[in-house]
């Protein structure tokens, strides 16, 4: 079966049941609704990457498990070449779409699942490995969209899953049966959920014992009985249901993310691939948070590389590209964007094989990349509105520019240097507004603080990987202690 | 004639004739417009708190111009303790609407007309400081807004106003009569435009010879002959327009900034307070600059406690105050925001009284705390981001929450520590959200950086303020260098 | 008894049978030591300013206590205008010197001891505070320097002074007389430690009941019978051994650090000022620190303010002083200094009176001074470094410059600008030297972060005064939840 | 030949006619010298690294010009492979030495000498690169340090070569005959001058047709007649003179830095790689600039690894290692190195074979890397010092320690937790100080910050690479705009 085109993805989601639900209404048709339609859109990009001759390499591959070439993002690493394609192909559609593409999450928990059914397997006799691999050929031959869904609400954060007062706060099995479990819980701040086919469900932290069954991992269709979600806001979300696309900054792409519901959810069998074996909890997690905080290297520059471009152009436009910290801004912001790939290609290119034989990324090198992530874009940020300057807060709506009477006002005040239309102006600028407080602000800004774990979660990867018992070491032999 | 009470304030504007446009339509009773109202609302705070006995000595003071106590934004500093009580007061406001309440820009424009008209007429003879205290006592005595409009389209940032390809890009002169001068153009950004009874009208920059139209200050009323608004977009600003308020993260106030377009405006010549003294234009513009730099050590601090209390708020709601981090992080806040009040307190214990008798603030310490209003809201925001966690931009909408089958949903999967009910959990989220993204957040971070001048405008200052030769005669002086 | 001049103090050092150590061997004559005379020098210069008439008013203030005009570093705080005029006195002497004056912390001591004796003796009836006066008259008359000595060497930090292995890691009560206490341990890290006439003991910490014997405040001469110092090393501090100046950096002034050790040294009755009295030992810690906090800000500065100079003066010598890139980086560390400036300025002008009368000041502010201090110094001196470039840390010595034969060679290679001999270039380049990586930067860079309390030191005190509670309620107001 | 051991080094250093003065003297045995023998250690350890089997892969390698196995540090690279083994082993012998082993300087030259004489001749027919591989070869085959020399004196850094005052300030050629050439000048700030075979100069800025004497590059012996150099000083650089090596801080290992004179040197044909071809001057400088950024990727996060190290074990020294602000500091210094770490690899994968067939680093990320380096050893030595505690700069001296009667008190009131002697304590905190503010602070501050080109050097790069163009059209084709 031939890789999808972005039309053919759009009416598969099209023709799936998904039961979505937004502003107290159940969405009939998804697919063309215009808060969703950008986010679709985004995940779409990843499909016609792979059609786009020029990057064929990048966005598509061979895989070893059907022989024929698969989209990227359904791709079991087999090669550090492959960990650092996977980030270069992020960074270009980070840059042609300045928003989450949403596939990235599929594809880190496939390979994170890949390799520690593995070694579940390898340690206790299951099958999970082998069921894992022809659930992926599913994926692979069929060109689908596989959500990985970790995040559970989790109440009260000072709590483990079994001491929650509801104990739904986290997903867990409430039935076993011969041919399947029964799943009840939600998954939170699931990026690209509308726009997915499958969905890989996985626990969200390291369990003990006590918490068995919370410790589950599996598969299932976005549209199963049972499943349903209710989709979050945005700033600035209802710009997208006005006349007009200038104001949504970002005309043709988005971002969207929901609260999944899996209300007494049946898993067949042959999709369970982790069931109360706790013990592998925190592998399974580690390694899915090991790469996706590698993807935010790729992506987020990808998106930054458009703010910067945006800041520079509105620098030409208001007549001020020549000053000196202007130009100082913009290479700070080119430094700080690049300072992000660095790291993420260096977690790469010091990626190892697993036991499974797939390749995982350098975790501290991962976790430090991800941790620059929780900071510099509020830098890039803070210095493109710098340049921006405050229109990009007080500019007139869309209707006013367009306007009889209004406009031409509009159209004389706001000129920029000569020659440039004051729309093609407000375009930068609802941009820029759109990267900092609209709904790239969400990707861009919290989605870097909080996707694929909060600060915190990297300053702990850091802690525990940075082996400080060596550095203590080297330290004592320059010194001259003997012990 | 007593203070007004805050409704008659509010009855005041509903009086006016504002031409306000707004989406393409003009709006015809701002008064109850819901985009407009918090804005409105925020201004009505300064009256509201005029009246409260708690916040007398703050809220007002005795005039020497009237005799009469007058609401403390209409003051003429007297000394060091009104520079302080003015940003104390500034900080309560801040704190009790959590936004920007508009009406320090009229206050600051006040003082510095009041001093340079003083300068001028001493140097040239001229009768504008006169003029001016009969218009200010005429605001004193009617407890009036006078909205201090200062900031030109500017066009090409290249060139100086004769230079510019259209005449109108910053305001001038365009025919002067007998009775008074006829003057066209805008001023952009003008934050609390359609809540204020008066303008102020200043030139945004130091001019020279060949600007002399161009050097011009002035007030009309707000609802003059010519002159009309048309308002600026602002992130999330039709979440004011649903039903329900949780939503809009304040539900009771916000800002609001506008074009004001003068349309060959008539300016009698009792209202005109600088025709063509363009050597001291510099003066005026460094002077309000300097005020008003100095409000934002005071304003912004306020709204930095209510955000800084929400974050606490969050983590207590989400379970994880206890964490080392999470403590840590709110000190941070903390130590951030009480910098920003320093500086503030610093460039207004240290001002001093200007040759027209009233006070000036401390022009480096001014320029010094707004550089540094420019960069810690940033990071401010970012730490309540952090410990917000992602659900800040995840949650659903109020129609959800409150929705019959899905709100019992959204309860159960949102609900945090026990005991807390997931809608108060959700205000304080959507407030976190307003200010990173939101409404406030184009007052919090956006306002913070052009607000009262660009980062680069302070650097100016603070370059000229250095004294950099007085330093290097230190320097000489202690390795003995003798020349 | 009128104030000492310079030289007069100089010979009252030289009077005392100071006992101290260094490198292996008791330092005969202090006062003509080469390593300890620059740290003379700078605590001459209190002197000699209160001799200066121009700093009159700054350097000395009457006495409520004498009725007669005293140094300030003497002073009890009467006002606020008294403490905003220590930290003035405290910058003009960092900038006649680009060195730590140690005077200060004698004068934080008498403040904090002041107070908190009167609130000791209300509470308990005890003499504490009366006897105190009688000792501040005495060094107030005399003109004396007291060393105000609080930190303990503190052993493993983990534990209290009386779980510690050794008793004696904090000073402590060892035999009670009828006529006095004997104490023993030591004071480390003591700042001007031998060019002190007095040292007045305080506890290190708050202490609790079980450490009884360890919260004691006392005053003894520096020549008491069983106290005895050694001196700590600085970087770079044997330079001042060698022949000429300039590889010093500083020619004239300097600082040093002693352990102060109590061999068992006796203390009359009227020179206690605590003893047992727990309860109060966190208040005269919080407020001598808070003091101390403060004076950061002032002596901090003034340093900055050489540096700053000395930094500009580089870049006029190499030529690069028009350089965009430079004018920033001087613009940026003024930017800073006068943060630090604002902070210690806002923390004098909120000071309250206390109950005994005398001034303290705001100590949120304080800490917020502090903790600045903790960081913007390491900024600044990079910046310093960064337009001094690497001839700063390469350049010969001074025997090498002014050699017969290297000189001219080393004259012509390091000439920079024409007309500027390249002995003064690299005088300049010594004292950015001595200010990075010397005993400049001993005091500038590391005394920053430790003096007065380490940075978490002052963390604890910012959280302590945050008043979260407070600003939680400003968000609950903000937003509606009314509980 | 084999590859020399450290001894054989030594020995052939030893046997040179260096001319080297320092304090006035003419250095009779440089490799006995206490000041200069740390020095001559760390590059010492280069030769020793190659000895080891462990390292054998990373210090050593096949020449593809010997067919032998050569020292890595006269290896030209091959692969991105080469690349990145370089900076691991640099990043190793920083761990080993915490110093500067200034072998670097000579194998990044002869890398950008390599590929620029081979671009030199294809466009104008000269015979450099042949000239040169001999040269290469000698070296190889020799196993000889050769020091790049590229940095000129420069005098008025607002000016070109050609029209300094004094025609010196830049190396030149003032004769040419038919042998060869003669050039007079001199090379500042060289590393490792004094423990170098031979010196290869190349030209330190992009030259124009004025400045044609000045574009020239070539190589000669360290002792070549008319050769000599003057020794810098470094903070703290005669501890090394005094018994004992506790003060030191880093007993072992340190660096050096001279100024290099050409008074008149005669450089034979064969050995001139560069005369007069202006327009390549610019390559030459950024190509080993570029290769000059990656290093110190490599270098000083090794040397980070022990200071960070050192910070550890003061923590568990004096007790506080539990505390979790000490914790979260340990991780902060770790994400900053490893952030480093993370640029050197990633411009190292990135790298890309030149026309010559050699491999070049990715200039934009190498400069974001050197960028980097300039910037976070500043905050990773605060850090370290804030552990620390002020004990590292007023600890006693090592004379005092092992003093009969002083030392017992020193031992007893420094004394931290139980069981560490405190001469150990006394080593990790005497390290830290030398990194700090020492001759370590001298490598790991100040040469991270004018090394390889001060930070505003890596700007410019920065932003020649941006490609602002490219990233302005991303940002049209996202927003819409059509041309």
């Amino acid at each position: 079966m031939p890789l999808k085109t972005g039309e053919e993805y759009v009416e598969s989601i099209r023709s799936l049941n998904l039961k979505i639900y937004m502003f107290g209404e159940r969405i009939e048709n998804p697919v063309d609704h215009p808060i969703l339609r950008p986010s679709l859109n985004s995940l779409k990009a990843t499909y016609d990457l792979a059609q786009n001759p020029e990057y064929r390499d990048l966005a598509t591959t061979k895989s070893p498990f059907t022989g024929e070439r698969v989209n990227r993002f359904t791709h079991i690493h087999q090669s550090t070449e492959d960990l650092t394609n996977k980030i270069r192909m992020q960074r270009v559609l980070g840059q042609m779409t300045a928003s989450c593409f949403q596939r990235c999450v599929g594809m880190d928990a496939l390979n994170a699942v890949f390799s520690t059914t593995f070694d579940i397997d390898k340690a206790k006799g299951t099958p999970y490995h082998e069921r894992f691999l022809t659930y992926l050929r599913y994926l692979q031959e069929n060109d689908l969209v596989a959500d990985g869904a970790m995040t559970d609400p989790k109440g009260d954060r000072g709590l483990p899953p079994h001491k929650q007062a509801d104990p739904d706060m986290f997903v867990h099995v409430v039935e076993r049966r011969a041919d399947g479990i029964v799943v009840r819980g939600a998954k939170a701040h699931q990026t690209g959920a509308s726009n997915s086919h499958e969905m890989i469900v996985m626990p969200t932290q390291t369990m003990t014992e006590a918490d068995r069954d919370y410790a589950v991992a599996f598969a299932v269709p976005m549209d199963a009985e049972g499943v349903f979600m209710i989709v979050g806001r945005q700033s600035c979300d209802t710009r997208k249901l006005e006349d007009g696309t200038l104001d949504t900054g970002n005309p043709r792409f988005g971002g969207m993310e929901a609260l999944i519901v899996f209300d007494d959810v049946f898993v067949p069998n042959d999709r369970i691939f982790m069931d109360g074996e706790v013990e592998f909890s925190g592998d399974l997690v580690e390694r899915f948070a090991g790469y996706h905080r590698q993807s935010y290297g790729g992506c987020k520059t990808g998106v930054a590389d458009v703010l910067i471009g945006a800041a520079a152009l509105a620098a030409d436009y208001s007549g001020v590209a020549r000053a000196s910290h202007v130009k100082d801004k913009l290479i700070e912001m080119v430094h700080l964007n690049e300072t992000l790939w660095a790291c993420g290609l260096a977690c790469s290119f010091e990626g190892k094989a697993t036991a499974s034989g797939n390749y995982l990324v350098d975790l501290m090198l991962a976790n430090v990349c991800k941790q620059n992530v929780t900071r510099f874009p509020y830098e890039i940020v803070r210095l493109a509105s710098d340049i921006a300057g405050g229109l990009m807060v007080t500019a007139p709506s869309e209707t006013d520019l367009n306007h009889p009477e209004l406009g031409p006002i509009v159209k004389k005040y706001f000129q920029g240097v000569a020659g440039v239309p004051t729309e093609d102006r407000f375009k930068v600028l609802r941009f820029i507004e759109n990267m900092s407080l609209g709904t790239g602000g969400v990707a861009y800004l919290t989605e870097s603080l909080h996707g694929a774990g909060s600060p915190q979660a990297q300053r702990i990867m850091i802690g525990r990987q940075a082996d400080l018992g060596a550095k203590k070491n080297l330290a004592k032999s320059v010194v001259g202690i003997d012990y």
